[in-house]
């Protein structure tokens, strides 16, 4: 990584933990949280991919809506408008991983610009960062709405380039989903991988150029270039 | 569904079950065909969706390949290159679900031209055909390859109109995918869902013309669809 000039970080999973919805869940349907969660995320994730293939997008709210109405229906859970209202906006409140406020204070004092880059819609992202108080730190929060298609479509990683207006290879693109990091490294970004939990990277063809096993691992990444430039 | 002048079958999870493929895990994997069998299915569908998105169509083979990878990397078992091509071969060799045979003799009874629509590369579809010796029911075998990307991409539906030279209302498409059934619905085909195991439908903004718990269902749909023209 030889010149880079900013950093889109990944919001879902990637700096928030979407699992912190599993509390909200529990409060509702006490000790399943956790099973309710991972089936919701992904559908969640599923909806994105198939909407954009059937070229019917949606908001990410609606799908995040979608997926939970499955999610209870799968499981028989008995979910009523009041109840499914209080957990999507729990996608809202969604809270940082524990490293993340300290980590983009570092990288800010880099003097790199820092970006997100979303499925979420516009009002999503923005609630997500201000709710969490992390708003100062991110110079552009850019969502795939106005692309009407989500992420791994190619025309999602355009939007960095085009806000920042840099090329892809100036860019550090940092997400925790393996399939977004396997689509923004064949877009061109050099691209971080955060492994939290020992997952395992997908087979799609293509690897990241770095794997830290928390975003606290990025500023290391991050001095190396700028000392290789 | 008053005018159907041809039926359009999914080939996997809907003519011939996936999960036969167990049995040879099994094999290999004593005790965990079954849960290998489903990662594999899992992460195989998930890998047609994400490089349609991402532009790098590879062939179901490929994706099959890919995704037996990932399963056995995540489940931390070893796979050596003759395992990975036995079980892989498993793929040609799926076995249909009972009750299909007979169906698609009644079915051709009625004079309709059948057809298959699959994600599978031209050689994986014939291959499965032959070797379950169903090849005589079929009038044509349409792949994905001629479109290079996967369902529930609108293109690949367009095919079916294509080869048998009628509209998508004149249709009806059976699938036991949700996904599947409802990319087609979108598409504009009359379809069948085919719900097998007290599966939920999937929440993707449409829903399934007709809904059968087998096959066998199909030629009532077809008889009601004929005597109401």
């Amino acid at each position: 990584m030889a010149d880079t000039k900013a950093i889109v970080f990944d919001l879902y999973g990637t700096l928030y933990d979407v699992h912190s919805v599993a509390q909200q869940c529990n409060v509702f349907y006490p000790g399943q949280g956790t099973k309710i969660s991972e089936m919701w995320r992904q559908k969640q994730l599923e909806y994105t991919w198939l909407r954009s293939l059937m070229g019917q997008y949606i908001s990410f709210e609606q799908a995040t809506h979608d997926a939970l109405v499955y999610t209870c229906n799968h499981l028989k859970l008995y979910l009523d408008e009041k109840t499914c209202e209080v957990l999507c906006e729990a996608y809202l409140n969604l809270s940082p991983y524990p490293e993340v406020p300290g980590t983009l204070q570092r990288l800010k004092d880099m003097d790199l610009p820092l970006a997100i880059l979303s499925n979420g819609s516009a009002f999503s992202i923005d609630s997500v960062v201000k709710n969490s108080g992390l708003r100062e730190y991110f110079s552009h929060l850019l969502s795939v709405e106005s692309v009407g298609v989500f992420k791994p479509d190619q025309r999602v990683y355009t939007l960095a380039c085009e806000a920042l207006g840099l090329l892809p290879s100036q860019i550090l693109f940092v997400s925790s989903n393996a399939w977004d990091a396997s689509g923004a490294r064949y877009f061109g970004f050099d691209v971080c991988w955060i492994n939290r939990r020992d997952n395992t990277f997908d087979e799609l063809g293509t690897s990241p150029s770095y794997v830290v096993g928390g975003l606290d691992g990025v500023p290391e990444i991050v001095r190396g270039s700028v000392s290789s430039t």
